[in-house]
């Protein structure tokens, strides 16, 4: 078990891992703006080195600062560490967005202790927002200053607000229809966020994000942020997410329960 | 017609119409964070605020400053100038990213001649973006400065970035097939953007950009943005799209065509 101060001493570490991979990061972003574009660009070149070299400025921080730690990212696999203490990391979550030059894609960045993840953080440089959990809170550090983070107090799916990335990554008929059953019971539903979702569940703005095929470097990172901030994170059977796959996140233990009544039908 | 002067006396004020509702709307832009949230809290109510006193605070500037001018807003109804000059307000497009945190949503200002908008603006003021087009050429103003902007090379469906609000917009049979078929030939597709969507299209980064259901003040800030970076814009038979309804946004008049030849079977 980390302890108060270990904790406090890799969260801040976590942010200046945060501050290397978006000095790569974001230069690629949108880097074709205002430059002559030629038919046939091969549009997915710049997120392709953006991610790996992200990953790359990530990882060298890791070994130099804490060579014992293990490391699991994206982009160059595993490296398995002494001390129990895992890295887990992806670059450029939300990939499509980046392409597309919306801001909504994030640099994920998680601490496992061998049994959780204990820090997780979130970071999207072009806006100057990153949100970051650990044991004690969850905070939102943007534009307007840093600020606790608490879940909406939202219970029942006919008052929640539903993100989900894009209903096309339901790719099994029983996915299918448990989403469009719970989409027709909720308030609102928004499509586009990737990680940006959690984290809005985590602050509040959005009650219930629902989604499949994730891998572990995508929800790892924002386990910590949502649970810290009064929120529920499970697979699509109530257990455990860190392995991604299927998962929902809620405000409230209330909506976790009445999305999972529905989704429990269609857990892989 | 305007002469240059008078269009960049006007895309100046059209700024500091976008700064007197920037200071309004902001502020109740997720405006529960941080606070205990009840369940049951109302939360369409922060957007309705914000788009109706956004509104207000425009209005009360264009009053002042040009007593002559139109005005055709969401919230507040027409007012009918003596100048043949109007000007178009949606303080909140995209309120349901608006109410979900998410800040993609956009305050919109176009200026219309009479005959078709010729100065057009779209703020985002979270993130500090905003996209201005007129005659001569567009320009984003953001948190890396201000660049011209210009659309994408892209011909062909096959290599083109799809984006989309949501496609529950479309409540036709005919408009669906159309979508899907589309969506089925695109290179990627994303959801979720609002106006957001039409100025990556003039900034190069979409593609292509697939509506329905727009209201005029919806599209009319959008258009001058587009077009003077390069794009086109029309409605699906390909006509003026200065009206609403069922909109197709592209990087090339090639790509337009190949859109539309799909688009025109399923035009109102």
């Amino acid at each position: 078990m980390l302890d108060h101060q270990q904790i406090d001493e890799l969260a801040t570490f976590a942010l200046e891992l945060a501050d290397a991979a978006a000095a790569v990061t974001l230069p690629h972003f949108r880097s074709g703006l205002a430059v002559d574009h030629k038919a046939g660009d091969h549009k997915f070149d710049p997120v392709t080195a953006a991610d790996r070299d992200g990953e790359a400025a990530i990882r060298k921080l890791i070994l130099e600062r804490y060579p014992d730690h293990g490391i699991l990212g994206e982009e160059h696999g595993n490296h398995t560490g002494t001390s129990g203490l895992t890295w887990v990391l992806d670059p450029i979550d939300g990939t499509r967005s980046f392409i597309s030059g919306v801001p909504l894609w994030g640099t994920l960045i998680a601490l496992n202790d061998g049994t959780r993840p204990v820090i997780g953080l979130m970071d999207q440089p072009y806006i100057g927002e990153r949100f970051i959990g650990r044991p004690g809170g969850s905070e939102l550090i943007g534009p307007q200053g840093t600020m606790p983070i608490k879940t909406s107090a939202c219970t029942k799916l006919e008052d929640a607000l539903l993100g989900n990335t894009d209903p096309g990554m339901f790719k099994v008929d029983a996915e299918k229809a448990a989403f469009r059953e719970i989409s027709s019971k909720v308030k609102l539903r928004r499509f586009g966020g990737d990680c940006y979702f959690y984290c809005l569940v985590a602050a509040g703005t959005l009650d219930l994000v629902i989604e499949s095929a994730l891998q572990p470097y995508d929800i790892q990172a924002l386990i910590p942020v949502i649970e810290n901030a009064g929120g529920v994170v499970t697979n699509w059977t109530g257990g455990d997410p860190q392995q991604g796959g299927q998962v929902v996140a809620a405000a409230t233990p209330e909506l976790h329960e009445a999305a999972l009544k529905i989704l429990r039908s269609a857990a892989a």
